[in-house]
Parts: structure tokens; sequence; C-alpha cells
């Protein structure tokens, strides 16, 4: 019989779970709110045990401990999610499955998954998938690889510039005040204008705002990067005016610095939607899942 | 006999030329001005034609066009220094040496010196080196291997906050103002003050503020990259005071966010000067020279 994986992408406002064979067909697919640690972890849990797994993959919001040596490799670390903050990912489903655990963050396994799988994105050895949702995240392919250093990126807390005239919000990163994710992220749109962000119609002045701080924040990126290309998802892209407003603010903000024709010509190519729509994360997962039983074999 | 190899460090102010064998023991050595292309260029040949040379390494200030199989590779190409701009640097080097002649950027040959023959470096698979001189410019190996997308990182051009309140100076980048190089060069500085960055005291203002906006963009370097450590170099880096002033700034701008011992404790080895000295440039050159010939042979 066949190999069956189960795959886990655990985002600040939702968890996905889903089973596939060695051939990433989904089997069977879940979807749950994020709550506290224990409920929204056993929900995984028992999704997981009405199948026979092979090997599990496992992602997670951030920030998360990846250093396989420290006493905390797969705990939630710093993060400002209330409750979430110091829990261990990994022990419950290594108390309930005797099968080989893959961990990391969820844009790790994000970006990883339209690597491998997506038609489109999966001859780009430099490649990043950015979330802007409860949190703003990135997950980076550099060089054919997932990106770590000292540990994932964690490119929400960039500085960006910010006209506080133009916008006297103070940002509510309890870190950095007005960082990126204390400007831009979908929390913060909806302390800034008091509405959520699903809410606000495509006309809103916030929109224009919120593609000036991507603008700034996408630069950064390509210019340290060097990206081949650069998708976005997460909650707050769902809003159909920003990829258009992004790409213009991009192209105004590099001033014809760069002359690459995936800049200047296939820009709409360039800051896209996920390959794999919303299963980009929890396929990684799954991918994830494989490569180490793979591995273990 | 042993193999000879050239290598040629490039810069926006001065370059230097090398010798060595396969032990990249420094044979012989030269330093002069940069001026027009093909003085400088002249000069470089000159030096090199004195030896029986087996592979010829050469790194010059961007932006250059590293796609091998484009028109241009080997030129560089929108660079703002006057004359330089869209000239052809290996070709000169083609119709005198019949040898491999290997080619990249700059910064990309200094983090590939350090990453290979540093002693403090060379266990590190991401490090970063960035000039803060005639330009600011960053190469950058991650993963183990020199970080190349669309082309190099341009990491001058970021954005980063600019107080207009507390430095009114609106920047001299020609593309974009107020971007890092715009606002932190060695040139910006001398516009600024009226005085070269290198006759200016350490209790200068000027200090604090250029501190300012190299912490920003060093933040936003860690913040993406994740490196376990960062060398700066360039001529503005000459300015004793700089150096504890960026680490101390680093710091009260994470604000805690980052807990990893080498950014806590061990800051003075994080942001640190070149383990090659002023040699990072010449001797990447030549590793990738040597690299070269053992590829063809």
């Amino acid at each position: 019989m066949d190999d069956l994986f189960g795959g886990m992408e655990g985002g600040g406002t939702k968890f996905i779970c889903a089973i596939s064979d060695g051939t990433f067909h989904l089997l069977d697919k879940i979807q749950f709110s994020t709550t506290t640690p224990d409920e929204t972890l056993g929900h995984a849990i028992t999704f997981f045990k009405k199948y026979p797994l092979n090997a599990i993959g496992l992602s997670v919001f951030g920030p998360v401990d990846l250093n396989d040596s420290s006493r905390k490799f797969g705990y939630i670390t710093t993060t400002p999610k209330r409750g979430w903050s110091g829990i261990d990912i990994i022990s419950p489903f290594k108390q309930e499955f005797n099968v080989p655990i893959a961990f990391t963050l969820d844009v790790n396994a994000a970006v990883l998954g339209e690597y491998v799988l997506s038609p489109i994105n999966n001859r780009l050895k430099n490649l990043v998938y950015i979330t802007i949702g409860t949190g703003i995240g990135a997950g980076i392919i550099s060089n054919g690889t997932v990106l770590s250093g000292l540990s994932h990126p964690e490119v929400g807390h960039m500085r960006i510039p910010h006209d506080k005239q133009l916008d006297p919000f103070p940002g509510i990163c309890p870190y950095h005040g007005n960082c990126l994710e204390g400007l831009a992220s979908g929390p913060a749109i909806h302390s800034r204008w008091n509405i959520l962000p699903s809410e606000l119609p495509g006309d809103h002045p916030a929109w224009d705002l919120e593609s000036d701080y991507l603008a700034s924040a996408l630069i950064n990126i390509i210019l340290t990067l060097s990206p081949q290309r650069i998708i976005l998802g997460g909650g707050v892209m769902n809003q159909d005016k920003l990829f258009p407003l992004i790409r213009k603010k991009i192209k105004l903000l590099l001033n014809k610095y760069l002359l690459f024709p995936e800049i200047v010509k296939k820009m709409d190519e360039y800051i896209t939607n996920p390959g794999l729509g919303t299963n980009s994360g929890v396929l990684g997962a799954l991918v994830m899942a494989k490569h180490l039983l793979t591995k273990n074999e």
C-alpha cells in the first residue's frame, strides 16, 4: 500500500490539515479556527488519527525555534498572539504518533510547496512567499533551498518609511510600534480604521496606504534577495485592488533602476498570488513529511 | 610549477590587484585610484602581464550584469559613477589574456573571500559583507553559496525611515533621492556636511545620524536574511566610533524581539570588520580564478 502523509499549516487565524499520498493528491482536508493551543492542536491530532500515517509535516506561525539542537526546538517563541507564546508544537504530536515528524514555519512550508509543486513556480530557485494577515512573514527559497540562517526570516518587523503627517497611526507591534507588521498587518488595518479589512470597500483610502507600506517593504526584499518572483498570500491580500496598486508603486519606487524584463515587462507575473491557492502551506508540510520519510528509510 | 592567479577588486574609489599561488599566498599586490575606465583597467592589465597567469578573477563595483547568457555579461550597468555606466569590464582582459576569466560584483568577491579564507568567518553558511563607501552594496552567502537571483543584491537602494525634521538633507541618489545610499554613502555625508567623511571628527553629529541610517538598514537585512554574521567594510567604516554606535542602535531597534545569543551576547562579533582586512575582495577574486581553472580542467 502507498505511504500516507499528514500535513498541517497552522496560521494565526486558521489551521488547515490534509492527508495525501506520495503524489501529493489530497485525500482529505479540514480547516478550523485558531483558538487555544490545546483545542487547536487537539483538532489536528484527532483528524490525523483517522489515518495510518507514515510521516507528518507540521508548520505553524512564528516566530518558531528551528534549531534542532535547542531545548525549545519546535516551540513558538516571542509571538504577540495571546496564549501561544512559549507553546511546544511538536510534543503533543510525538506523544500520539510514532512516525517521523517534520517541523517548520508556516511561510517556509508555503514557499516550499510552491517551489516543489506549483507548475508556474517550480523552476525558480529564488522565490519569496509573503503572507499578509494576522502577522506578516516571509518564507524564502534562496539558491534552491529554504533560507535558514540564525533562524527563519522575520520580514514583518522590517523598518519602512512612515509619514506620520499622512498616517498618524502609531502602529500596533508590541515590540516595534510602527514596523511593517505594526502598520500593515490585518490587525493594524482593523485598529487604524476600526473596521475589519474584509469589510473595507475597495475604494477606501486604507488600500492606498496599505499598498504604500507593502510596496516599500517589497522593494527592500527585492533589493536584498533579487528574487525571481514574489508570491503574496494571507487574508489581507483578498482585497483585489491591492495587487495592481502594489505593482504600480513598486515600479514608481524603483524608478527604472532595475531593468530586468521580469520587473519592467512582466510585473503581473513577478508580484503574484499563490500558484497553489490556499493549499501552498499544507502542501509544503506534506512535502516535508515525505522528504523526512525518504531520508529516514 | 604551481598555478598562478590574478585577482582584481575594482571599487568606486580604488582598485586593488594581486597575484597568488593556489594557497592564496599573495606574491605581489598593487593599488591605484579609480579614474577613467581605459586608464584604470589599463593599469590592471599592465600589472597582470608581468606574470604567467593561469586564470584571472575580476570583481568590480556595480551594478553589473552577471547573466552569462546576456550580451552585456561583464558590463557595469546603471551606475551613477560618471564615465563608468555601460562599460565592458571583461573584454579588455580577454583581448590580452588567453586564460579563464571569472567575473563578479566587488562585494560578492569580498563575501566569498571571507567565507572561504577568513579563519573566523569560514564556517558561517549565512554571511553578509556590506561596503559603505562611494556606494553601499552587499554580497551575501546564503545556505553556503553566493546569493544570485535575477541578479546581485542592491541593498544600497533600500528605503529606510528618514526623519526630515531631524535631517532635512534630501539625499543624493539620482534614482531614489533618500534611499540608504542617498542618505548614508560617503558622497552623501560629504554633500550633507560639506566635509569629507575622513576629515569629520569622531564627535561630529554626522556619526550619530549615520549610525541611525545604517542600523535601520542592518536590522532590515537581519530580519530578511537571518545571517550568522554581518561584516562591514568600505571607507566610511574607518571612523572607529561607528561600530559601537551601530551595535547599540541595532539592539535598541530590535528591542529584544530576536533573542539569539549571537545578537544578545555577542554583538561585537556579530557586527564586525573584515577578517581579511582590506584584502577580502581581491582574495575572493583569486578564489574565483582558482575555482574556474579547477572547473575547466
